[in-house]
């Protein structure tokens, strides 16, 4: 169990953003008239699919790893994922000049597990239904000497993720924008812990909200019912990146606290606002990274006359199935 | 026949800009680290996919349309266009509270008419085998007491284009970047000709280079010949942006004492880099918009240690089109 005193702070995330500067993209602040006209809003998106390795995985991946290396405390790196995480720990252990090891789940896109590999790592894959990621993860570690590096439950990944809301934060403040919401794309709660707490240090009366998928708002109800509930199924939704079956245990007891409503989205809604994206925005966004967007064009996340951030988290999406989502 | 004098100059680019401010957006500099490694250099992407109406036309077209609407010298705005250079003034003049006609081919892609339609313009559509848009746009202007916005050979049409290298430039100054080349889809050469004028006011020794589809390359040729080109079709290219037959008056006497050479880029070569910029770089690019990111991806434009800016002109492609392009 990891106590109270492990929980990452404000300060934490500000020194994650001066590791992270030079390393990671400090993606814009993008506006669109035509989805301010539609929502009858103001939206401020922050585009995470520009960001190194096509997701804000980096952000944490770099600020934990760079950690490891400079303290000498591992020979490798391990980590287990979806697919995003593992890009950018791949991608983050290979500046680091570390080895690093992804045990990813067989089903994962294949974008996904291409890139992983273009990154240098070594890819283990896993079945998600019959075996335990975190086991395989722990027996590479021992073996190999190397340090796990979790997709979401780790102080210096959180601080990581955090850096997206400070400079969405910053940037918007920079234009003399006070933001009302800022929906989340949430699976583990790493992104939004982190967002959660720069918008308490730098724009208190902003209310941060998770995006999920419908039959995967672990998130959601766990802040209703004030404890980390499980989701039913392990698979089944478009969103392969936001599968988590719980809510991680550092993030739960930063956003508890933190978080304004959650809200789900159907597979139908994430598909159209992918499709929204191409058309009016212009960017290519995955499944798990369009359910915020998603959560506002359905009205669930109400825009009426506010300013709302939306993370874009990702952008890694199969060809195949961007070509099938477009011919609708 | 327009003369010497009424070239722009760079002055009027940065009046351009201030008029600008506020009603375009300031596309970003993007880097893409996968880029830079398959091609051996450094490149900087200007994502006018991402400007207001998805392509950098409303740029000349808000500066043209903001001057006129000072003036009162129009009543309504005519334009005729193959359907970015229509959106642009469509929307700029729907802000200006103008009536727009836009002269459209009847085979531009139907997301180009409907978003034409979208922001307020009336759309009369002509063959663009046996009709004359320009003939069809000097009755309209005549009958309605319009002003006629021309798509490129126009000065303000040139300065408010020029305001896109002018921020490419000055992004990268503030990197601390120089920039060598510039690859720039061509069609009239109104962009070429703004960022040109932009490039040798704050960067003399960048070179600006058109890109252009082959068999509709009158730019390259002319700039070889030394005189105005044309090409000996006027459809038949993937790239319906880029189909002007002949280089401008204006913008030719800009650009020829001013560009390097020019390349052309088949249709197979921008399916190639449109699926690219969807895989690697995460932004939508139509096949206009393609071609100068294709010029540098085939090598034609060679990158080797150099830093390279690429203009990304515009994003609006069809569904169906992208869809048939992710299929591969």
């Amino acid at each position: 169990m990891v106590g109270a005193s492990a929980l990452p702070t404000f300060a934490d995330i500000e020194a994650a953003a001066k590791r992270i500067e030079g390393f990671a993209v400090e993606t814009p602040l993008l506006e669109s008239r035509k989805l301010n006209a539609i929502v009858g809003g103001r939206i401020l998106l922050k585009p995470e699919c520009l960001q190194r390795t096509g997701s804000f995985k980096f952000r944490g991946a770099w600020n934990a790893i760079s950690k490891l290396k400079k303290s000498g405390a591992a020979k490798a790196i391990v980590a287990f994922s979806s697919g995003n995480h593992a890009q950018g720990v791949a991608a983050a252990a290979q500046i680091a000049r570390l080895p690093a090891i992804i045990v990813m789940p067989s089903d994962a896109p294949a974008i996904k597990i291409a890139n992983t590999r273009d990154y240098g790592a070594e890819v283990v894959t896993y079945d998600r239904v019959k075996e335990s990621r975190e086991d395989i993860a722990a027996l590479i570690a021992k073996e190999r000497h190397a340090a796990i590096v979790p997709p979401f439950d780790h102080p210096d990944v959180i601080a990581g993720q955090g850096t997206c809301g400070l400079e969405l934060i910053s940037k918007a403040k920079a234009l003399g924008t006070d933001i009302d919401d800022i929906a989340v794309c949430c699976s583990g709660g790493g992104l939004t812990a982190g967002i959660a707490l720069a918008a308490e240090a730098l724009s208190p009366r902003t209310r941060v909200h998770t995006a999920e998928p419908e039959g995967f708002d672990d998130y959601a109800r766990s802040l209703v019912s004030g404890k980390r509930e499980r989701n039913a199924a392990n698979a089944g939704s478009i969103c392969d990146a936001l599968l988590s079956p719980t809510p991680g245990e550092l993030t739960f007891a930063i956003n508890q606290p933190r978080l304004g409503p959650g809200y789900a989205v159907s597979d139908a809604e994430v598909r159209e606002a992918i499709r929204f994206a191409f058309e009016t925005v212009k960017l290519v966004v995955e499944p798990g990274g369009a359910v915020a967007l998603a959560a506002v064009l359905t009205g669930k996340i109400p825009a009426n006359n506010r300013t709302i951030g939306i993370v874009l988290s990702g952008g890694n999406i199969d060809a195949a199935l961007m070509a099938e989502i477009l011919r609708g």
